[in-house]
Parts: C-alpha cells; sequence; structure tokens
C-alpha cells in the first residue's frame, strides 16, 4: 500500500470531496482483504446487489460527513 | 459523469437541502455501478423492498445531517 | 409533492423535534416510491416486522440528532 | 400518546440521559406501529434476538450521542 | 440495575473511554432483555457470529465518537 | 490485552489517523471475542464475505470521522 495515499483531506471542491469519500470507503476492504484478486471478483458480485451498494453507499455518506467538515463545507 | 455535479452543498431552503442528500446518497451507487442500464434494473428491485428502501433512508438521513450542518441548519 | 414541505428544522419543543424526525425518515421512502399504494402495502407489512421497525428507528435517531443541533437542544 | 412525552433533553446525569436514550429508540417504534399489543409480541420476539438487540443497541447510541451533546456531556 | 452505573464520562485515557464505550454498547443490551442467563446464552452464540460482531462493533464505535468527545479527545 | 495499547487519538498523518481506526474497528472484536483463534478463523471467513467486509468498512469511517476530528483534519 503506497504511504502517501491520504495526503490530505482538504480538497478543491465538493466533487473531489465526494470521490475521496468513495476512496476512503474502499480502502477498509483493501485493508482488511489485501488481495487485489479476492477484491475484484467480490467487487463483482456486490456491484449487481442493491443492498450491498446501499450499505457501501453508507459508509460513503460517513466519510463523505467527515470530509465536508474537515473543509468547512466549502463554503 | 458531469465533472460539476456537486458545485456546492448550499441550498437555499431545508427542501432543497433534503432533495440533494437524496441525490447524494444515490451518486455512491452511481459511483460504484457506472452502468445505468443495470442500476435502472436494480432500482426497480428495490422499489419494491422495504428493508432496502430503509436501509437507503439511512444514507439520505446521514446526508441530510451534513448539509443541514453546511448551511447552518437555514436558520 | 408539496413543494413546501419542509419549510424549516425550528421546532417549539423536542416532541415537535421528534415527530419531524419520524416524517424525514419517511420522506426519504416517498422520494424513492413515488407511488403511496405501493408505500401503504409496504408499510403494512414492515410494520409487524421487528427488524424493519428498529433499522427504521436508526433513521428517525440520525435524523433527530440532526433537528436536535439545529434546535440548539432545545435549551 | 401524551402530547408532552419529551419535555427536555436535559437530565441530572449520565444514567438518565442513557435511560432516556433507550426511550427515544423506543418511540419510534411507537410512532411507527402504535398497536400496543402488536409491539409486546415484536418485543417478546426480539429479546431474545441477538441480532436485533444489536440493531437496537445501534439506535440507542445515536440517541445517546445526541443527549450526550445535549447536556454537555455532564462535565 | 445499580442505579449509579454511569457516574461520568470522563476518563483518564483512550483506553479507559474504549472501555467505557464497549460497556455503553452492552448496556442497552440490558435494558432490553434483563435476564443476565438469556443474555449468557446469547452471548455465547454471537461471540461466534462475525456479522453479529461487526455490528456490535459498529454501536462500539458510535459510543466510542461520543466518550472522545466528552473528553476532548483527551488532549 | 496491553494496558496502553490506544496512548492517544493523535497521529502525525491522516494515513495514520485511517489505520488507527482499523485497528479501533478491529479492538471492538477483540473485547467481545478475547480467543485469538477463534478471531482467526472469523477472519477468514469474513475476508470473502463482502457483506461483512462493507459492514466492517462502516464501523472504520465512523471511527475515522472520530481520529479525524480528534486531530483537527491534520489542517
Amino acid at each position: 500500500m503506497d504511504e502517501n495515499w491520504l495526503p490530505t483531506l482538504q480538497t478543491a471542491t465538493p466533487e473531489e470531496g465526494y470521490a475521496l469519500a468513495v476512496k476512503l470507503s474502499r480502502m477498509a476492504i483493501k485493508f482488511m482483504q489485501p488481495d487485489a484478486e479476492v477484491r475484484s471478483a467480490m467487487r463483482l458480485m456486490y456491484e449487481y446487489d442493491s443492498e450491498a451498494l446501499i450499505a457501501a453507499s453508507q459508509t460513503v455518506a460517513e466519510h463523505f460527513s467527515t470530509i465536508a467538515a474537515a473543509n468547512n463545507y466549502w463554503k
């Protein structure tokens, strides 16, 4: 794993903040399942599973809340 | 995906804030399942699944909390 | 949907705040399943499903947290 | 439902705050399933279901977070 | 239940704060299932159920967030 | 369990903060299932279960939110 994969929580725009939230939510899976092949196989399955996608969207929402606060809501 | 799909978290009214929260909760699904046809097929299923709708409402609630804070609760 | 269904997050009392949290949690279902008949049929089912009711109570708790903060905890 | 069931979020002690969080988590079930008999029957089931109890404990945790903030953490 | 089971949210160290978060997450189960024997039987089951343990870890995370804020993050 | 396993929430970088969030989310499992062998057996299973990994990523997100606030978002 790249030592410097998360240099900052600051982003220029809310879009970048949201993309970072998606990245952070995926990172936990990478920490817990280091094998890239296993992760891709699992992703193929959950991308067609609405329950899994909704659960993943909750993780993104929690991270987006953190990043939005970190950027003072891009005011 | 439109580069500028989320220009700001500021909204004029709580209603607009809530609509933005619904949009943000759907966006994560778009990030994780880019195929529009697959998404519409899945939506047809989960729209009739109360458990999935309740789970999705939790994502909306988390995003609404972020947007409400971003707008100082429209005081 | 009434354009002005959420004019403010301010409520006079914590009870009204809680009732608004229940309304907000239901609104997400309305956004995602616009058909009132489908929603009533689903409600008939989940009202007798403790797992669904508990999941819905989590959504209410998240919205209540937002509304309580919006009202400075009715101090 | 008693009009004045939630006069305040202020409590004298953290214990009272926690008890209020349990009450708030149950209240959502009451709002969504007004029939007391149905609720008691459901409670009999979920009280022996660890998954349901754990899910309910998440709702309590969210409400406790709100009440603790409302009481400035009883400092 | 001991009247004074939660005298304060203040802890000397983050470790104590985390232990308190685990205690708070268990307390909700105690409130909802007062029978100690039933709780021990359930615990025997969920201690070997990764899904249940992960769900319980979410409750601990929510309580830890509250306790960390209560202790100004032990700065 | 090492008495001093969590000396501080302060980390030098967001990466370290995220790693600490993963550690905190695992710690709850350790508190609830002290037997290391049982935990490794369970981990072997949930590492190949996308639903479990997504649920665990929610716990990480909640802890990361706490740690990010504790570090003033590494501004």
